[in-house]
């Protein structure tokens, strides 16, 4: 199990490393976008050597800042029927700005205007190289790594821009924790069927496992990759399933005081407190 | 006019420099990300003291290449009558990536798939300093200028999209050509009323001035940064006038040989060619 965390220490040093058990071996000084998980940079954080600490006495940032970050919507039946919408027949594609990402442990901020915060757990996708009309067949070979990630999402903005387009609710700054570590792929034990689950102050509200994603992981690269140039570092974000806020009746939003954990197999778990902007 | 370009020399030097008429004075090497429009890079352009280049012997790049690129969908009258949609209450905000981005006489490449290219002549504006919940009358603070841009958007993939998001159709590699320059504001002779026009292959397509847009610059700005922060270098592509090739009858798409034309007042003009992908 490789596993790579972006990590500040007390002193103020960005480094990215390796996770071994309770503590994180220095490889590097972090570049500015964190750990874009390229075959070099792996090789790097494999062969790590440097400095140990406990990661209980690090600052973990989200393991990379992506140029962009690539969402899908309605990917689970379970989340599908749940909003009464019909099952696509390509992709639900939308972006998220990257200025919405956030640490795995640090909050969630909900702005003054949001009424509707919403979790969405799921299981990102990090690009390691360089993807253009890349077949299904060989999808997985761009892919650096599996992280962990809430889509948080404000209803309330989602639904006021017309046309419904996403983005604003989607892209409130910190509505994008990301983390802890991005896992290698080849340390996920079966990287078609990775578990998800998501806990809201100790209740589980979302779980399920990427087999039953509607359009798989190398599905999506494929669909994006045809006109799209996917780029090292590009985070996916691969659908959410059943059991969102917003749909539960009553709907169950979150509120400051609230903790969710995101779980992702093979990588951890992100855990986020909840509060109100200041 | 301080007018601001990013180019490559014959020799493979990328640098930023200061347009002098038909020539450009060489201020900086140039980051990765470009030219982002903050007061210390600005005054550097101003000084500029360095050596010379005729512009026909440079290749002109895009000025900046954004984090994230906000852009503003049926903000004139004109193309809100066109498509027979309602006048919007709020700004319809989407995302393009940033993939997208090409130079302002580069080849706008359309993909396989897409069989209804259109052009969007837009003002784009170039954020300079981070700016979150900024007032109305604080806005023009944050802008560092003022450039081109062409909203290219395939239609077909924007509609394939279910929820009609549009980010894949506007996001097509080379689908947003940006530049020639960016323009500092107070070298707009009125920063209230910007002329943009749009010429497919020498016929006029588009032309308006931006005050008809629905959502100010300011007003736009205002609205984006309460919750999302916007970071120097970010780009607002504003709307596009009436006038859209899938709105005529018949519709007028573009297509391989075509040249578009964007000018925007006190930047110039951007002249993509369009070819088909190989």
């Amino acid at each position: 199990m490789t596993q790579a965390m972006h990590f500040s220490t007390a002193d103020g040093r960005r480094l990215v490393g390796r996770v071994e058990g309770e503590s994180v071996v220095a490889a590097f000084d972090a570049p500015a976008e964190g750990f874009v998980p390229a075959d070099d940079a792996w090789r790097a954080v494999r062969d790590a050597n440097g400095e140990r600490f406990a990661i209980a006495d690090v600052h973990v940032h989200a393991p990379v800042l992506p140029r962009k970050i690539l969402a899908i919507g309605l990917n689970y039946m379970g989340h599908v029927e749940e909003t009464n919408l019909a099952k696509p027949e390509v992709p639900v594609v939308f972006a998220k700005w990257s200025s919405s990402v956030t640490g795995p442990f640090d909050p969630i901020v909900i702005p003054h205007e949001e009424t509707r915060t919403d979790y969405e757990g799921e299981i990102g996708v990090v690009i390691s190289k360089r993807a253009y009309r890349v077949s299904v067949e060989d999808a997985w070979d761009h892919v650096g790594g599996i992280t962990a990630l809430n889509d948080v999402s404000g209803r309330r903005a989602q639904l006021e821009t017309p046309m419904r387009q996403f983005t604003v609710g989607k892209s409130f700054d910190t509505f994008t924790p990301v983390g802890p570590v991005i896992t290698s792929v080849d340390a996920i034990t079966d990287r078609d069927r990775i578990a998800v689950r998501t806990v809201v102050s100790g209740e589980q509200m979302q779980s399920s496992t990427s087999d039953h994603l509607i359009f798989s992981i190398p599905e999506i690269i494929e669909y994006l990759s045809r006109g799209i140039t996917l780029e090292p570092g590009d985070l996916i974000a691969t659908g959410t399933p059943g059991g969102v806020g917003d749909e539960r009746k009553p709907p169950r939003y979150l509120v400051p005081g609230d903790v969710v954990r995101v779980e992702v197999e093979g990588v951890g778990a992100i855990e986020n407190p909840v509060e109100a902007e200041r």
